[in-house]
């Protein structure tokens, strides 16, 4: 979708990584956990209004995703979630978690203090690791 | 699986409405919003450490739920989610929400206060609502 426009808000909160398909790849800056945020180029609002290429694409991406933060990044647990009760436009959630974030077992919503951002170095080291791993994954 | 048993914080913290395929359907007691849990008959912890036959099971019941809480419950939006920082049995939350909700804009983790419960009618009237909604929709 050429006219797509992320969310003034999503923009805000997140580097973005890239494009995978007709996905959206963002980081959100919050650095004490690992969260991705999906965004489907759509005018969707809910998880069972989305056309299913686009939710096919989102189970894909979202199962490679989770798969890289348990085996590279060491994460001790992977929350996914769409809730967008702030943010109309769809977005979904994929969060490595670690049992030593300061969060943990609380959800990260509503929580979050940014007080510990990405060095530019590692935001360009996930966004090849992400983007290097969505086309070896897809077809698995 | 028939060897498969519910986790007792589940057990403890919800209605148990039925089994639609190798899908438990719970409705948590917070009467607040209208929360529905499903948990797959699987020993996977992880969204995408399921097998697909219960992921695609879990897709299909969760757009039907969530379809019919947009439409029939009258909810302004639907909350999805897989966390389980604190109950390792996997399970997705599917959750109605209302503008008028008390925890609204907010997600109910963390927040849930379950001082207003359902009357054994309105669980009952729920069950039927779950129930004979999935076998119509699942082909759809």
């Amino acid at each position: 979708m050429e006219s797509f426009i992320l969310h003034p808000t999503l923009a805000a909160d997140c580097h973005v990584l890239g494009r995978w398909r007709e996905l959206r790849l963002l980081l959100h800056r919050d650095a004490h956990v690992r969260w991705f945020i999906l965004v489907p180029e759509s005018a969707a609002g809910e998880w069972h209004e989305l056309p299913v290429p686009l939710r096919d694409q989102l189970l894909t991406a979202s199962s490679m995703l989770g798969t890289m933060l348990k085996n590279d990044e060491g994460c001790d647990k992977v929350n996914i979630a769409a809730i967008g009760n702030m943010v109309p436009q769809f977005h979904f959630h994929v969060i490595g978690r670690w049992k030593t974030d300061p969060y943990w077992p609380g959800v990260v919503w509503g929580r979050s203090v940014p007080d510990q951002i990405y060095e530019i170095g590692e935001v360009r080291r996930l966004k090849a690791r992400t983007l290097a791993c969505l086309p070896v994954c897809k077809g698995g």
